[in-house]
């Protein structure tokens, strides 16, 4: 059985996982859940299918995109997705997790439809809080990027793209949907071209998923 | 210069990295924040007061509960927060990703505060709308905990404590706070009592915190 990437164009978090296994070199099944039709609800309330799911070889399911990021440093060394440094893998999580907790999951789709739905806001409201949280969010990663002395004006943590680039460029994909504008964060606008220009982010650019709508 | 732990008695975030300390035997300094009253904003709008931080001695500022939680397994390996198996590394981190990524950025002070004063929603909105995504959250862990062949009765991965742990025991005091019953959850009650009859828990419950307030 090969392995198999149960995801969606649009979900960020599935294009983290989407960037890993490309720059780890790695070929997988993607199995494509059409979020917005509901395809991921089962009659476990969305346990059964939650997204990215990467299900083994052996048919163990694995879910968390960062959880899956780490599985897959352990399991599939090289190239490495963290530095060997305690501090600097410190600095690394750290900053995915300035986005993957303190920003996406109040602008993801299920917490942007419950705005609208159960608490009267409209799409244009919806859109605002979605924008309110991320530029929160990129103006304290900027912060860090400039403070860190390894950032050299590459990907995050210098020369190789790794662990908090697959969860910045996908915030970052997020950010311009919702209209953003990224003039205020040169450091970040620094990786964004480092990724544009690397095969790894361009191979996996929602555009160009399986599943991808215009 | 010893390390200090910059943390708030009610932030569960913090609550995690003190639970994690203990299990490691490590002492810190205590420096409280007080969220309530606005002490972490600074001139950079928050990056530099975020709690909660650990400052090693050496001056190096940690931020993001998880990443200090994987930081210090690797700092400090003994007693392990993590088994030693990738699969089951994994597991241990995605149930933590469950309540870390998936609910708490939901509820905290900060989203709840906007919910109020920019969205319009009155306390119990804002009360319901917390226990809307800790239920969801709290029914994903139960299920996965249920399914996992490890899960024996004591805490989520077996008879030790670890960083699932740390992450679940905080969620579940926020889960009271907001009303959430948990009738409703076998498995997470039976992790609770375990962590009630532990010390490491014991110790570090908010109610005991330099801080507290009643």
């Amino acid at each position: 059985m090969p392995i198999t990437l149960y995801a969606y164009f649009r979900s960020s978090a599935s294009w983290r996982v989407r960037i890993a296994l490309a720059l780890k070199g790695l070929q997988v099944e993607y199995h494509p859940v059409h979020l917005r039709r509901g395809d991921q609800f089962g009659a476990d309330g969305g346990a059964a299918q939650q997204v990215p799911t990467l299900v083994l070889a052996d048919g163990t399911r694995l879910t968390q995109s960062l959880a899956i990021l780490d599985y897959l440093d352990e399991a599939h060394p090289q190239p490495p997705l963290l530095p060997a440094d305690p501090l600097a893998r410190a600095f690394a999580r750290s900053l995915a997790h300035d986005l993957a907790l303190d920003v996406h999951p109040l602008q993801n789709l299920r917490v942007l439809r419950h705005l609208q739905r159960e608490l009267g806001q409209s799409e244009a409201q919806s859109q605002a809080w979605a924008r309110h949280w991320i530029e929160r969010g990129l103006r304290v990663v900027e912060s860090r990027l400039q403070a860190w002395p390894g950032f050299d004006g590459r990907f995050c943590l210098g020369a190789q793209p790794g662990y908090a680039d697959c969860v910045l460029i996908p915030q970052l994909f997020n950010a311009q949907r919702f209209g953003t504008a990224l003039e205020g964060f040169p450091a970040i606008q620094a990786v964004a071209a480092a990724a544009a220009a690397h095969p790894a982010f361009i191979a996996t650019h929602p555009s160009r998923a399986p599943d991808a709508e215009s």
